[in-house]
């Protein structure tokens, strides 16, 4: 099993760069940028993964998702916020109906 | 510290609704509708997301990128794969040169 | 060569559906439900043209391209605005500098 | 009344394109990449669209849906077909329907 904990030392790392100077980084960079261009690249990153799927290219799609979820996490570590809070929401589902929550809420 | 087991009980459930009857649940019944159908609830789920965070609304941003991790969870798990590819690829990313991999590759 | 009046007649035809009763009509109603549905849809349309190209199929192209444009004059006449501005500013870029104008401008 | 010619010359000039050196315009550049890259391209500007609707700036929205149209023009020609085919396609509606034929179909 592959340890969730990458989780954890990426969001800290993210964290850290909103400090950084904006052309130390990639992610530092993109903050400078601001919550627009992180918003495209998740667009980007959206399109890509339907893409890869569309493929069937499965080694493209996992490289995709996880281009996804890493700006996602950008985003959050942005607005003050972490992969924690998405945890706990889905964690929240789980609690009161499990995984279709979702399609109980809509 | 939320725990990302929650990612393991997620990825344990919806590789199990792959079986299941598709009037059972949410996900057993996107499953049947096909790739298609769950690649346009990314590409939603993505919209909402940037909608949200446009909106500056925190807690609908949560709720959002934890409906976007959901969906392609619920792909993964349709191409036989699961959230640990993500993990693995985003601690690779890690071990080759750190957050900024992404950046270097494109 | 099919006559372009058809965007004529689709933009008078939008821009009266603002003052209708919302049960009147599927435009109506989407007006009513306000600017983050049409954009939803917008961006739901943008995924299924995708999905269509990927897939090859003309026919669907076509038509997906077609709901694309017309929630686009939708969201147009929501705002007070045509698909006229939009002739406008493609004209207007012609007479600057060709349909390479965009380029040039990033 | 802004003229509608402005597609057809835009369309004849997409056309003529397909066989230019890919490094003479923008344009030829982008059929040289191929489908994926006019497609992600489609998918920045209806992300671009949806941000720019969301800030209320109707300059910039005016300029985002003329990017998305110019761009599911390259497509379009690119595939052969034009934006007569999406004219008729909405004619076509118009003719059976009306307007709301797309809600029918659905």
């Amino acid at each position: 099993m592959v340890s969730a904990e990458i989780l954890e030392r990426l969001s800290t790392t993210l964290a850290e760069r909103r400090l950084a100077d904006p052309t130390s980084s990639y992610v530092a960079k993109l903050y400078h940028k601001g919550t627009d261009e992180i918003l495209k690249k998740i667009g980007e990153e959206a399109v890509e993964t339907i893409m890869a799927a569309k493929d069937g290219d499965k080694l493209h799609l996992v490289r995709e998702v996880a281009d996804l979820w890493f700006h996602t996490m950008v985003l959050l570590a942005h607005q003050g916020l972490s992969h924690e809070d998405v945890l706990a929401e889905l964690a929240r589902r789980e609690g009161i109906s499990g995984i279709d929550e979702k399609a109980a809420r809509k």
